[in-house]
């Protein structure tokens, strides 16, 4: 089957014609040729992905040409290779453009002629960007008349990370297996693989590491002269899309693809390894990004072997890269994995702070660490971490996990655009207020060099990438987030929903009310009030109470007859608190002032205790989780309600997922009363089934 | 290395060198040469290993010869072909002998000559089961003077399941790899198969499945004649020691390995294609045993999918094997096993007696329903099952699982003899008094055709055969009971032990009382008073009290903060003491009357009830958990004190897995009482550490 024809492949750049006659014939007039000027691979990339658009929307094909062949039309260019007429007309708009940023501009050619409109980069991505946000506004069916828009990303860096293995299974996946790998191999066949550069591009992704941060025995290889040749193909599809190529490396590559005996990071037999494959990398690949390295963390080897630290290992690959303008990206994801579950002292949630932050201003200025967003591991509800406001002098980006592994794994609807907001809203007061964790991670706060955004991916070789085709939204949802994180949620939904869906008001708002309420229902049938976890080990599909609680994981709840929830205070507790500025440190540790949200993940509570809503911890519970079911069980009820509206093969995977999802939660809701029910014995005060 | 020379590898047949001159002279003398009358392949293998055991022992090679060369020696023989001079003096001993059954005696050659040893079979296993007793004795360093014993087998299936895979794997396996299987095929060297045959034979062992009764997709043409060659030769290595072949068949193999459209047991093309089956693998195996059969169990396939009960289904295959002489045995362990745990009317220990009784006495008279000790699954405490003493008109067998899937995985010692002797020894009063599970199993009671024991290995290719070395006291006690359900466990232990380990007291002292604690304090620290789970799912190690709590296996303990246990008594409960006899079933049922071993099995309690013990359950809890953690130590400890008395490999080896016992021990002991105090409440009264 044409991949096309598959349901879902096309995601949001579905290019449907425009039913509106005045709309297409408005589009085709203002799009009916497309100049570029000069030949470059990625303006041309943009000008053939419009004309794609053009075509499809309004039936008709544009020309593409050098220059305008006609009146109308559309120019892309770039800053300072524009003829010098368009030059001058726009240079108010082009003075301050980055390298990817864009003036997206109609306006009059010449004296009275016909409108044009102008798409002109700082740089050829900058470009791109800007016909794809035409697109989007022809997607939108909005008028091109009078647009004048110029953009800039927010974020330098705006990053997918695959965590795909060679064997062609991705950990964490809920969508098939890898586009990229089959049977420890590339895969032949690159197409897939260019139609995400180009979903990715659409939303203004610019980098991608290609390999899972667990870097097992084939993936440690990737480094090595044996994939130089396929590596530059695949950085070669990705180039055309304006993102950079980055792989994730294993610490002990140098031993285990080197045939050193050491892997020591000051060791200038380590060195030289390292830095003779940098170089061989960006002989292959001359815009190489670099390496992504999760270090010392569950298992995987790291600096702490040869009783350096983590700024030694990051600073030792940094030296290899710099030359070639590569950066090191490494993980913060560490803590102890083997602790004592008896043992109350030590909290997995102080871990990443305390390793990092005797470091800060230690780390080489090509150096970014990537902090997830909260302290524990993307649960459906966790402060901010710390190290965002810790940190001063090193450069930060924010790791997000738009794979659902602990919210719903893409079976459950989740939008996870809210929560996203919540992080970088998220005001950390480090040099006092508007200290943002988005201004903080985008470096603009600290002035750093270096900053941007990365999640984890959520597609796969799925016929709709996602396995459930509304976990799209929040792809498309990550890419313009990294772009401009104050984009509000309403827009970001409705940009998805239209491009995605159409623009059929009654599927607008039934599916952004879905999507809206959809974070919020999912925490509320799981694990209440940020105590996090409750799911089975391993897979972490599914309601188990005490699955972590006697682990090695750092991950309990401490349930007992009487109450719940971990003291992380000052005064009783692990001391957590204290990592952050005032007035959170304060407030967190506040047992009145807490949020409610987040309250047993800060203070171990009774059952009695009285939340702000007025609601004791355990009624909460209970309301939760039976308000939590009923509302999943809406979901599929709203959905049906689009049929016939929608096209029937999606319409159909989207209701077996819901109805998956609906099932789902009954069973979260009684196996999570029920524990507390029996383990509490105070009864509902409304009199509902526990068993 | 040669296999002999690996630790542990000759288990009780170790055949060591006599230390004591005059009996090492006493052993020369009476078996200085080795007689055997017929050329049969059983008899040669029992002179054969008469001969290599002598040859261990004294350090002299008997002769064997067809007679005796000299006054004094060894004559095996069978009744009914032994010389007449012979006949006449053994005449009374060997009138009433069985088949399988021998006399070994001692005795004068002619009047006045030397003294000589008779081993004669009712048939040739016979012999080889006298000769292994003679090697028993010597090795037990007794004196072979005066020895006179009629021995007949208890049971005439005396049975070993593996639970061996193709690919190499063994389900529920602790000791490494297939011996039978690598890759997808037989292995090519059966030389590890015939040693195996040998240890089972010299302890009483007629039958083994080869293959496990999951059977996958190339296990299910083990039957077709693909496989018949290699069967035949792997037959022949068993044959050899009197060891019949059986397989586990797929109730679908019409369909997944014959083309038929249907497995329907009613419908002739299925039956014809068994019938064909049976007579292809009686061509190439003339004594082939028959087929052992999981069906309609945990999703493998039966007679229910075709509207067939478990009789249509097992009565088609003993059709299809009876002109051959084979057997059907038929697994009753037949449960719902996609059970919604918040069903509380629905009890998994009543299935295999609903599902059962209601066929009794309309099962061919080749079909044994193979019945596991109890209800559940080899849990380390269960009520013995109800079917024993249920049915009247069926042949049974009694499973048992040697294999350590729920009572430490041969990483924990426990030694099942004691446990095998309590089921065995159960008295079901189905008929009066003494009608025990020993007399029902075996026929005897029911005056059934067939009947026996069977039960699921613990040996694979680890050097040992069992991963814990001291595990094959397990296989050779089982072996041991099929024989003669009335052993001693002190006798059975005791001649363990010297086979293995040498005659040293000191060194029987302190293993016999370590193996005779061993069950108890494994049954101390784990799921306490009867209630069984609280282990980790799929692999089954570890504690986990909620693993299967909200699962749909049917395995629960509904523990809450009151109180805990099953109520399966027939007033309040599931009804489940109904399926017993009088007096069990009172006493089950009774709160006061019942064992305080399955008190938790029977009733739901308050952590408040007084034991017998005089304890409260809560603190028994807590006791029995602190003192087997200490035990658990303990036996260390005492091995430790063997150091210099035993092989130092073997003791290293031994002591590595003692030490991991007593870890984990603390682990359970730790997991439990902190689940039941936070549960509870309630403080232990000795105030020691609950986390």
């Amino acid at each position: 089957m044409d991949t096309n024809e598959m349901t879902g492949y096309k995601a949001w750049l579905r290019y449907e014609t425009a039913e509106n006659e005045t709309l297409r014939e408005e589009y085709r007039i203002y799009c009916s040729s497309i100049a570029v000027a000069e030949q470059s691979r990625v303006l041309l990339t943009a000008a053939r992905e419009l004309a794609a658009a053009v075509r499809s929307i309004t039936g008709h094909s544009p020309s593409i040409a050098p220059s305008l062949d006609r009146a109308s039309g559309v120019v892309i260019g770039v800053k300072g290779k524009l003829d010098p007429e368009l030059e001058q007309a726009l240079s108010s708009d082009i003075a301050e453009l980055s390298d990817e940023g864009y003036v997206l501009r109609t306006l009059r050619a010449g004296s009275g002629g016909a409108e044009r409109i102008a798409i002109v980069g700082g740089a050829e991505a900058g470009a791109l960007y800007g016909v794809f946000h035409l697109i989007r506004v022809m997607q939108m069916r909005k008028s091109l008349g009078g647009l004048r828009a110029t953009e800039q990303p927010a974020n330098r860096l705006r990053m997918i990370n695959q965590w795909d293995n060679m064997d062609g299974s991705i950990e964490r996946g809920y969508a098939g297996k890898s586009i990229f790998y089959r049977g420890n191999a590339f895969v032949d066949d690159f197409s897939r693989i260019r139609d995400y550069a180009r979903l990715l591009a659409s939303v203004g992704i610019n980098a991608i590491s290609i390999n899972n941060v667990n870097v097992h025995r084939e993936e440690t290889k990737l480094i090595t002269k044996q994939y130089e040749e396929t590596l530059s193909r695949v950085a070669a599809v990705f180039r055309d899309y304006g993102i950079k190529l980055f792989l994730s490396v294993n610490f002990a590559s140098p031993i285990a693809a080197g045939g050193l005996p050491t892997a020591d990071p000051l060791e200038p037999s380590v060195k030289e390894w390292w830095a003779q494959r940098a170089s061989d990398l960006y002989r292959a690949i001359p815009d190489f990004g670099g390496f992504l390295v999760k270090a010392d963390s569950e298992f995987r080897p790291g600096p702490f072997t040869y009783g350096r630290d983590h700024a030694d290992g990051a600073n030792m690959l940094a030296e290899a890269l710099a030359p070639h303008g590569g950066l090191v990206i490494w993980r913060c994801f560490v803590y102890n994995c083997l602790q004592d579950w008896r043992d109350r002292s030590t909290d997995r949630a102080k871990a990443a702070y305390e390793h990092f932050m005797p470091l800060d201003g230690r780390f080489a200025d090509n150096v970014i660490l990537q902090i997830k967003n909260g302290p524990m591991d993307f649960q459906v509800r966790e402060p901010v971490s710390p190290l965002f406001g810790g940190l001063k002098r090193t450069n930060q980006m924010l790791e997000l996990q738009i794979t659902q592994e602990y919210t719903g794994q893409q079976k459950h609807l989740c939008y996870l655009v809210p929560q996203w907001k919540e992080v970088l809203d998220f005001d950390t007061h480090a040099a006092g207020k508007g200290s943002t964790v988005a201004r903080l991670a985008s470096g603009v706060l600290r002035e750093r060099p270096h900053g941007g955004i990365a999640a984890v991916s959520n597609i796969g070789d799925d016929a709709c990438w996602t396995g459930h085709p509304l976990a799209q939204a929040n792809l498309y949802g990550y890419g313009r987030l990294t772009w401009n994180p104050s984009l509000s949620e309403d827009q970001i939904t409705a940009e998805w929903i239209r491009q995605s869906l159409g623009c059929d008001p009654e599927v607008e708002t039934v599916v952004s009310d879905m999507l809206r309420k959809s974070w919020g229902i999912y925490e509320s049938y799981t694990a209440p009030l940020g105590v996090g976890w409750m799911v089975n080990p391993n897979h972490h599909y599914g309601p188990n109470v005490d699955g972590y609680e006697y682990s090695k994981w750092g991950t309990y709840h401490f349930a007992d007859c009487r109450g719940i929830g971990v003291d992380r205070t000052a005064e009783t507790g692990t001391g957590y608190t204290a990592q952050y500025h005032s007035p959170w440190r304060e407030t967190f540790n506040s047992l009145e002032l807490c949020p409610d949200e987040l309250l047993l993940f800060f203070h171990h509570v009774p059952y009695t205790h009285v939340l702000h809503s007025g609601n004791t911890v355990i009624q909460h519970i209970y309301d939760t989780h039976f308000e939590g079911a009923e509302e999943a069980a809406a979901l599929l009820e709203a959905w049906k309600s689009l049929e016939g509206r929608i096209e029937a093969d999606y319409f159909a995977l989207v209701a077996e997922r819901l109805a998956v999802q609906s099932e789902h939660a009954k069973e979260w809701r009684d196996v999570i009363n029920t524990y507390f029910y029996r383990k509490s014995g105070i009864a509902d005060r409304q009199g509902r089934l526990i068993y």
